[in-house]
């Protein structure tokens, strides 16, 4: 039997994540259930356990890598941006992002175990946003007539909603001027 | 057996709803159980499946009820203003009513039929919005550079975001300052 390479484990790993991703969007946490997994991964329960403890390991990873990402685009590009790309072209972010995402937002509304443990998550979200909108300050294009970590939170909170928003399907009209309004509300006039 | 009058009637439904608004939200809706509604409610499965067909249509009654009278805030006062309340004292609103609202958005995308019964709902809301907008347009106090429904559109995504922000009990500070932030994005400067 030949051995399975660092790289292929990797691989393997990316494909159970992205698999599951799709499949906790569609069905939820609880409607994700094993043999779901099994369908929209590919692979068998025992493939999907090998790499991961239980579905709680499992959906605990992927809400961490795409915490990660979303990480890196705000500390690059701002969040205004991030939610600009969730707009246009979900899939440039993740398919299946935002669903990741109200699902967390639920979770860390149930389960104060969860909770406690993504806390860092979103704290490193914020740091990076709040870095972002400092960087902007010294180049003066920030108002600057209300504190930093006020901006900051009014992003995240724009995010949230619009998340929400898009989840739910919901009219997608306006949304552009809508983005446009935030961006506006944040930089000197 | 003494007849129940319909009074009766009524507070019993009263009864049913409150606890098991209280129980979707600390549960969410699978967590929701029979078991656990009969704890929250202080009836019988009996007695609760009695008032409503089953778990599906008592939630329904519930998001029903609460996006009624949130639109009669709004209407009333604004939608700037039901978040005012919903920071400083969540309980006069309704107890559980984030909860409730996390559930809605969760359930409209997990579930197509749930969505398209929603839809009606959600543009109420809207409706209510847009009418208080334009009331506050006429008296000369909005800003009048961008287009109503977009002014619109921006404040239900803040309110989104902050339902979801408060389900979390991700931390409160600042959210004034936000909220201040927002009302002064919409007024006419």
């Amino acid at each position: 039997m030949p051995r399975v390479s660092a790289d292929q484990l990797a691989a393997r790993r990316e494909q159970i994540l992205d698999g599951a991703r799709a499949c906790f969007a569609r069905h939820g946490y609880e409607g994700a259930t094993v043999r779901r997994l099994e369908q929209s991964t590919g692979l068998s329960r025992g493939a999907i356990f090998h790499h991961f403890r239980d579905k709680d390991a499992l959906f605990f990873a992927l809400a961490e890598r795409d915490a990660e990402r979303m990480t890196e685009i705000v500390a690059e590009q701002g969040l205004v941006q991030v939610m600009r790309e969730l707009l246009t072209s979900p899939e440039r972010i993740d398919a299946g992002w935002t669903g990741t995402f109200l699902e967390i937002a639920r979770r860390g509304r149930t389960d104060p175990g969860f909770r406690d443990r993504w806390r860092q998550h979103a704290e490193a979200l914020t740091a990076a946003t709040q870095a972002r909108l400092e960087r902007q300050a010294r180049g003066g294009t920030l108002r600057d007539d209300v504190p930093i970590p006020v901006l900051a939170r009014y992003l995240e909170l724009v995010l949230e909603g619009l998340v929400s928003h898009l989840s739910m399907e919901l009219p997608g009209e306006h949304l552009t001027g809508v983005l446009d309004l935030v961006e506006g509300a944040v930089r000197r006039r």
